[in-house]
């Protein structure tokens, strides 16, 4: 292993070679204690900010070096990448700095944000197809007309080279460092960052976090063999890939050390505690590392940990969500539905006992037309803020006492 | 003016005195120069990410120097506050951190997340009141029962000197600066940050900044006397004060340049701005100085202007309601509503349009109750995402050519 031997022609040198690339073209992004987090985990607990890195993710990394080394290698007038995200900001940063053409293929349902977003780059944006794979197959195209270069976004030696440039920040930063966790889709970042930590020092540990709902890499590490998974499901769209790389995947089963997987209630929970305690806007993806140390899939006590926080590109729509699930997840929100008497004085009598409990009451929605419901009733469903779980089961307590069949929602 | 004479025993000694105590208790917060801000405001904007400091708020300084200062002159064992926001953890980490029992009043009404927050840095919590000014008024009368000192949030020479130590450390980190934008509620942040800096450097423009509908210094600053408001309203929780205080307006009337008023609209634009390109989670008080720029209040080309971002404490539960204000004003998302028949196929064709028309429904409401509608009719509540001002209106056009009425709501 220490001689950096791997499936491509990644090498220790290459990373190095990549953060000289992109030293004062993209931002030396902050790798800092928490306080918050290490008290919750009893270890403690560094995060690495590439939420705040230029075009908002990791991904410029991979992207710049790629570009950048063909451009050194002779010529090279355009590039094409298929994403409906923060591969598509990276690639037409890189491509702006750099001076080169590129057309991003995106498919249509993308957020308009994003395609301005890309745009405002500088990058032609072509929007085709229903999902990602129809816009990889118009990409393809384009490479054809036009000769541009395709930029893969993780199965390529360059990309994961520039991911690494990460793992060359962190031991710059903390070379004590026990345990990195990572986020995982493609496998890029992780194969990336693995490679360079553990051929400079193989005793720490690697830790790979992806989404219940999108394991392929779980599942292919574990399997020893490519699985690719019919679908995926899960608020973390930046990690929801089906297929792992060819060449990520040799390389994560060379040198990572575990694969552990988080829930989109984890993810949730994370985002809302960094909004919270850290006033920082993290994505599902970029969240995903830390909820695999908050929700206890791996034990840190004692250890000197980093949580790399991959990007900050989320929907501003999309956050209220997300503030929902980390609400219920965390008992701070109870949702449940109550039947009543369709008679005067009836919500009253229903809001003085959840006023007694100290229940702040945010939604009410009477429904009439169930079926099932006898005509002298209504059903009311009810979404309320509590202080957390113990208060929570006060105010199911107080509304049984009461009479009221509780049915949560 | 250059002696710095005031109306209390404000000097810049001991503001500088106040740094030394802070120095290594608070953050170092950074100031940096926001691209996407110099871009739109056609100056160079810098922001003071306050919001990262210790307890969420620049609060800290103030009550720390206050507290560390009483501590230093004698005998003192207990101190008392009232307050539903910054101020409560100001004054309860300040007294963890000295040594000190602190007991915080808070309203009845402050949400659970502020209260255990509080709580958290060890302060005793008393709920009283459905106000402020009830809280006040408990405070008070525990300052005499126990004879613990009060410390008030901004009428205080020690706390305005604290909150001034942001002046000295925007001059150490940019001695050029032209313009200095501070929200303003008490006016403790203003009064001190301008006394600091226009002792310095009289050349420096300091501009206090209000939300409209909270607007005591403003108009006290142009009215030439103290001005209670008989009610406030505003997003910004942090700034509405009804009375300011009395030794922060003199100060404030001596050497701040301007006061400007921005909407709840501007300060919500400013808060998404920070959220969708900053990745910082900032109160809406907090944002305020940032909305004077980006709302053109004030004109900033071709000036080097600090923005203070003064806190980041918002309840998460609030966020939602701020991205709504904010995406309904940058024209993002449309809400109207429109009569259609109440027969099967109805929602088909209107949905058929929103489709052609690429806009993003989100909320579809049915109202069949309205007393002066057709009983064939039925009214629709739409709300959709769309691009921007000119695709919301080729919204509306498509679907008004299809003989839809659209009201906008």
């Amino acid at each position: 292993m220490s001689n950096g031997q791997s499936a491509c022609d990644l090498t220790l040198k290459g990373i190095e070679r990549a953060a000289e690339r992109l030293a004062g073209v993209i931002h030396n992004t902050p790798l800092s204690r928490s306080e918050t987090f290490s008290q919750m985990a009893g270890g403690e607990v560094y995060l690495k900010y590439e939420n705040l890195q230029k075009t908002g993710s990791f991904k410029i990394r991979g992207a710049y070096n790629k570009i950048r080394e063909l451009k050194e290698e002779g010529d090279i007038k355009e590039v094409v990448a298929a994403s409906a995200g923060n591969h598509a900001q990276g690639v037409a940063f890189a491509s702006q700095q750099l001076g080169i053409k590129a057309t991003i293929v995106m498919p249509k349902s993308t957020p308009i944000a994003k395609v301005k977003a890309t745009e405002g780059y500088g990058a032609a944006v072509c929007l085709a197809g229903d999902c990602y794979d129809d816009a990889y197959a118009k990409a393809l195209e384009i490479q054809e007309e036009k000769g541009a270069v395709f930029i893969h976004p993780f199965n390529d030696c360059s990309v994961i080279a520039g991911q690494g440039t990460i793992g060359y920040d962190i031991l710059k930063s903390i070379p004590s460092v026990d345990i990195v966790f990572l986020p995982a889709g493609g496998g890029g970042l992780l194969a990336g960052v693995a490679y360079y930590l553990k051929n400079i020092n193989p005793r720490v540990q690697i830790i790979g976090v992806q989404a219940e709902g999108a394991n392929a890499i779980y599942r292919s590490f574990n399997e020893k063999q490519l699985v690719t998974l019919p679908y995926v499901s899960t608020i973390a769209d930046g990690i929801a890939v089906k297929t792992p790389g060819s060449l990520t995947q040799e390389l994560i089963n060379q040198y990572v050390d575990r694969i552990v997987t988080v829930s989109d209630a984890d993810i949730s929970s994370a985002i809302l505690s960094l909004l919270e305690r850290n006033k920082q806007v993290v994505e599902p993806a970029g969240a995903a590392s830390l909820a695999a140390v908050l929700s206890g899939a791996v034990n840190v006590r004692g250890k000197r940990s980093v949580c790399v926080l991959s990007g900050g590109n989320i929907d501003v729509s999309f956050i209220h969500r997300i503030i929902e699930i980390g609400l219920v997840a965390r008992n701070r929100k109870l949702k449940f539905k109550t039947v009543m008497p369709d008679i005067p004085g009836s919500l009253q009598k229903f809001s003085t006992i959840m006023s007694e409990a100290f229940a702040n009451i945010v939604m009410v929605q009477y429904d009439r037309m169930s079926a099932d419901l006898d005509p002298h009733e209504v059903i009311l469903h009810i979404a309320c803020e509590v202080g957390g779980k113990e208060h929570g089961e006060q105010v199911i307590r107080m509304l049984q006492q009461n009479g009221y069949q509780v049915i949560m929602e």
